[in-house]
């Protein structure tokens, strides 16, 4: 121990020296005077100067990280871990903990220190300092990940935390609302997420923001770590806007804390009385000073970069340290925290025991939720699909709701959201309740409650996808969120949907109007390549299935993905039943609809369109051209299939093979020779006019296809080049 | 003329009656009796009935669009287009003309309607009833499309409207202060903005928003059709914020409109003030009720969906209209819009004096104005280019600042932006200002005017991308926006990218730190599958460059490239100057870098890795492997080149190919028969490690190319199937 805090703390000089240094500019003197730096006890002093200069040591290390923004935090997140938050270190899964969410994840050195302080086991001294280093199994990546233990979601895409942060206070509710009882709140955590600046200009944060008031969510708390800063300078380069009146307006309780770099005692009071709010959501606007005690304090500078040995020697001086020694954590720090995982144990045993009795007096909805905990659905949830489907013409998204409603129904994990498109998603189960703040009753008439698990995100498809990975990510498999909009709509929902894929959090896109043959909305609302980014983009799986029994395929397959969001494309109009589609067929992504003893051409249909497949290797027939037909609903799942399986399926250097999809066909060339796809954007025409001004139409297609398997035999090869017809 | 005006509208009851209807179960009827139906003129009221009954006919007619808005806003309508907007019907690209965006653009009845009534030459009555027939060559598709007269934008995703209003708005502000005299104002228009409910709950209006009110953008008015209804019914089933209050701790002006239906008086009122505002973009608060007249008014049904023909009967019936008769523009209508193409002529006129008065008195700037307004850039723009570079490793995304900033120092059709990335992306030129409000002074002290072209977006991709689109839509390359961010948050800006690239607006996106080379921030930051989004999406170049003379030809290649956007992607980490790269051969997408006779192998490499196949090659050589090198930065330009071009770069059927890229592979099967690429997400390691990490090192990619060419020799032909190595 390098201090003396008796000398150092006790009289106040010290911290008062640094407290004038960091509000440098940004204060006047006789603010500080008045601050709390005068009541900071001697114990919180060191914590304060050991935690900030434990940051300032770690970034220095490899020359690199986010250095500033945990260093302005220290004192709330002394407050929320040793005071507030509860949690249990030792038993990092305990079901009702309270939820940690750093939205701006960059300054993820401040989560990994107080994880290691308090007593994570995985979160050694040794894996603190491996943050920036090359060490393959860090538990300490840039940003943090919800892989290693107290991680709750992965951040860094600024903004998804306040949304992640949404979806698990609404996991909350609804489990509160379902399961407890007035002698037993067997559910009672808090959601907390700390963000920074960026996090209230980013759309999805704002998007997520203004839902939260709407619902209500009285038990989630926002910590705004107000520094006044971002990458480019000052945050009023870029934003002026009144936050606080701003956050009032969206429905939320705004507490102010002026001096959120050393007012413990101001912050446990006001986090408290956010756990207590009985109405809204609290926003809590701390002003703090980024970096610190450094001589970049509250200066951009000190956001991205380490400080330079040099200012982290004066650091360590100033704050009576030695500036030889690095990483030093006292033992009085040490004892400070020494506590906390045995508070913790006693939660869980506490809770454990109050499950127990829950369960003894509510045998059933104590089954019940045993099976939540344990992320189970109810054993006979596939025998709720249709076995087999009327024969006339459906839309696949109506598909959709054939097989799924009865799911939802009956099982409720499934929380099942749209952004605002209830009427063509047909995602509406019989007797559905809405997710609603039970006092509200819209002028529409309708209302709903907490224990309601259909979600009106309104035009939100953003904040639709990141809610839904936090309520995913509450534990595992307890909630299976279901997103709905129509497909084009997720690009708007695309970085977090990516997220989902990132963290193998299992939540359900059911996304209709897919490809050209949803019409009149025109090419803004045609989606040409949006595919291509959801099949190559790892641990996701689109499926496209082509009419009802290949629907009932595709959700089999998802639901199934305990660790893997599925993307289920449908089509806004209607499609045949076809004969010889099978829902297993979809589990492998590409299958053999029709086989054809020497072949001439494989076709492959996908979706919406392989009815089209079906309907040209007819018309082919009639002019003596053999076709066998292939239905490729989804490329993941066939990837994933045996060698041999796959050549078999495709036969592709056997025959030529033309795919029919009006996307754009980058990444066919794998599976096919040629595609009849798009080559430009849509067209606003209705469906089938849209289908027959690009071409897909299946005398034009079938003349296409006759021609390009003459051009080959007139080339005694297959074409060198894949072809777009 | 099926209605007699004087006894229909003179003495007020009929549309007192349809008034009471409309706003059933909404506004209590004394509220009624005091609204502005009673002031309502006769030939208002008549107007205000064609114009309803007229989008009831329209989308009666193929039993299809979205009637409601569009009904609802009639009065908005005539207030604007009738009595506010400055615009010549018959100079639709008259260069001072208002900007009007429909951000609601399914409402696009609304304006297609008001264009056919104000006389646009293009929007016959034949064209009109168009909307939603399949006309190929229909001027009416299901959302405006900037390519038809009087259209500016767009529309149709929602919330970008507002964004491109901004934008639009910006581009008045920034060439007023840099052209406009006190004796002199040549641009003097107004950007007016409709928008509905869902523009308001959209993360991107929202950040348009937040950045409008910094901004100070007074020369902008958005006015929000508040009917209070979304497709799934009434707002506050998912939005009861003080929409009001959030607005003005936005910084915006707020005025009500409390009878929107028909309080044309009040409106043109609000409207004039909002233009005359001195301090603050304007807010105007409408309430209006969907589907007036219909009997779904102010239901969501009223949104979707034709009424029927019973209730459009029904509607002409109260309306005074013969319900046998369709498409009804009686000849005092006609004679109410008649003057307006005339004094939109006398508005050019009088503007295109004022501009020669102002070419006599300014010559200098005058010509450039000229230049400006002819969309050109300043001849000797490709001079500025430097012809060679120094010779040390350097990161592309310095590269990128080396060539582009002494051309957007000198050339100012360039307004360039970030998302807070001014540190790391390079775009800041020797003197650049800010574009800022000049009252405006940060507490980091930094100042700017409206003639400053660095635009600080704060952490706003996806606000940055729409914007820039509205200023690149001002007129055809008036200006070229100029985007910066981490390619990563691309995907958070991909909805506006891509309507830029619908629009074929020329933006240039400047998207660093691309590849897993960009190191510790790990996998939520590394754009492993992202490429694929863009090299699939019609009319965008996305360009990754190998070192500072392939990215001179990046920036080259996107400025010509006036009707394209183009994303240059670049690397955080230095990469060595290779000795054979050409900018001319990035303008062919692909191009021989090391040509070898008899070769065993074609090593491709792309950008940030270009290095790798050039480093590869070498140690093949030592293996005696004769590799070809080919730099590949753009597929779409590639694309472009000639079938000989293509064979005599590939040679793809005379040797196998392995591409080098760290991204997802699908795509590159076309060009590649192998590829060294990701399989899954990143990893958080420094750059040097996560290449490591994945195998991109020369060693072991050697081995593995080595070892796969045995493999074929083995097999005696290509490997049948793509090979991830």
């Amino acid at each position: 121990m390098p201090i003396d805090s008796e000398t150092s703390a006790g009289n106040g000089t010290g911290h008062t020296e640094y407290g004038k240094n960091a509000v440098n500019g940004l204060k006047k003197e006789e603010e500080v005077e008045k601050s709390a730096v005068k009541k900071l006890t001697k114990e919180h002093d060191l914590v304060l100067r050991t935690f900030r200069l434990l940051i300032a040591d770690l970034c220095q290390q490899f020359n690199g990280g986010h250095p500033g923004g945990a260093i302005g935090m220290a004192a709330i997140g002394i407050a929320l871990w040793k005071y507030v938050m509860r949690y249990a270190p030792h038993s990092p899964d305990y079901f009702n903990r309270d939820r940690f969410v750093l939205s701006n994840g960059h300054t993820c050195l401040f989560q990994y220190t107080f994880l290691h302080l308090t007593g994570y086991k995985a979160m050694t001294f040794d894996q603190l300092k491996s943050y920036h280093s090359d060490r393959v199994d860090a538990l300490c990546p840039g940003h943090p990940e919800i892989e290693h233990e107290g991680i709750e979601v992965t951040t860094g895409p600024l903004g998804q935390g306040v949304a992640n942060a949404v979806g698990l206070a609404m996991a909350t509710k609804n489990l509160q609302a379902t399961y407890n009882k007035p002698d037993f709140d067997i559910v009672s955590n808090h959601t907390w997420c700390m963000i920074g600046d960026a996090c209230l200009q980013e759309g999805v944060g704002l998007e997520a923001i203004s839902l939260a008031g709407h619902l209500k969510l009285n038990n989630l708390t926002v910590i705004y770590d107000n520094n006044q800063i971002t990458c480019d300078g000052s945050v009023d380069l870029t934003n002026t806007e009144d936050v606080n009146t701003k956050m009032r307006a969206c429905g939320w309780e705004v507490i102010d804390i002026e001096d959120g770099c050393f007012d413990i005692e101001g912050l446990v009071e006001a986090l408290n009385r956010a756990r207590a709010s009985t109405e809204k959501p609290t926003f809590i606007n701390v002003r703090t000073v980024i970096g610190l005690g450094s001589a970049v304090a509250g200066n951009a500078v000190a956001h991205g970069a380490a400080f330079g040995a040099a200012d982290v020697a004066n650091m360590k001086k100033m704050y009576d340290f030695n500036p030889e020694e690095h990483f030093v954590i006292g033992e009085e720090v040490r004892r400070f925290f020494e506590p906390l995982p045995a508070r913790g144990q006693e939660l869980v045993q506490a809770w454990d025991a109050k499950v127990k009795e829950y369960e003894a007096k509510y045998p059933e909805l104590g089954a019940e939720f045993r099976r939540r905990v344990e992320g189970r659905l109810p054993e006979n949830w596939k025998d709720l699909i249709p076995k087999s489907f009327p024969e006339k013409p459906t839309a696949t998204r109506a598909s959709s709701g054939l097989v799924f409603n009865p799911i939802a129904q009956a099982c409720n994990n499934f929380m099942v959201g749209t952004a605002d498109l209830s009427p063509s998603v047909n995602m509406i189960w019989k007797g559905k309740v809405d997710f609603q703040n039970p006092d509200l009753k819209t002028t529409c008439g309708i209302t709903g409650n907490y224990s309601g698990r259909y979600i009106h995100y309104g035009v939100r498809e953003h904040a639709m996808a990141a809610i839904s990975n936090g309520l995913a990510a509450f534990a595992p498999n307890t909630f299976v969120p279901v997103t709905s909009s129509f497909f084009m709509f997720y690009l708007y929902a695309a970085p977090a949907v990516r997220m989902g894929a990132l963290q193998h959090l299992q939540v359900i896109h059911a996304a209709t109007h897919d490809s050209i043959g949803m019409g009149e909305d025109g090419p803004t609302h045609q989606p040409i390549e949006l595919a291509n980014l959801y099949r190559s983009m790892p641990n996701i799986l689109y499926i496209r299935p082509g009419d009802s029994e290949e629907t009932a395929g595709a959700w089999i397959t998802a639901i199934e993905a305990k660790k893997t969001p599925t993307i289920i494309s449908t089509s806004r109009h209607t499609l045949p039943q076809l004969s010889l589609t099978r829902r297993d067929g979809v589990a492998k992504g590409a299958y053999v609809l029709e086989e054809v003893e020497d072949a001439d051409v494989t076709l492959i249909g996908v979706g919406a369109e392989l009815t089209f497949a079906v309907e040209v290797s007819k018309e082919l027939k009639g002019r003596n051209i053999k076709a066998r037909v292939i239905s490729f609903p989804c490329w993941r799942l066939f990837e994933a299939q045996s060698l041999e399986y796959k050549r078999n399926t495709l036969k592709k250097y056997r025959f030529p093979s033309v795919v029919i999809e009006p996307y754009a066909p980058n990444g066919w060339e794998r599976y096919a020779s040629a595609a009849i796809c798009m080559k430009r954007f849509g067209h606003s025409l209705p469906g089938k006019a849209a289908y027959k001004f690009f071409g897909f139409e299946v005398g034009p297609m079938t003349e296409k296809i006759a021609k390009y398997l003459e051009d080959i035999k007139a080339d005694g090869i297959l074409h060198q080049e894949f072809v777009e017809l």
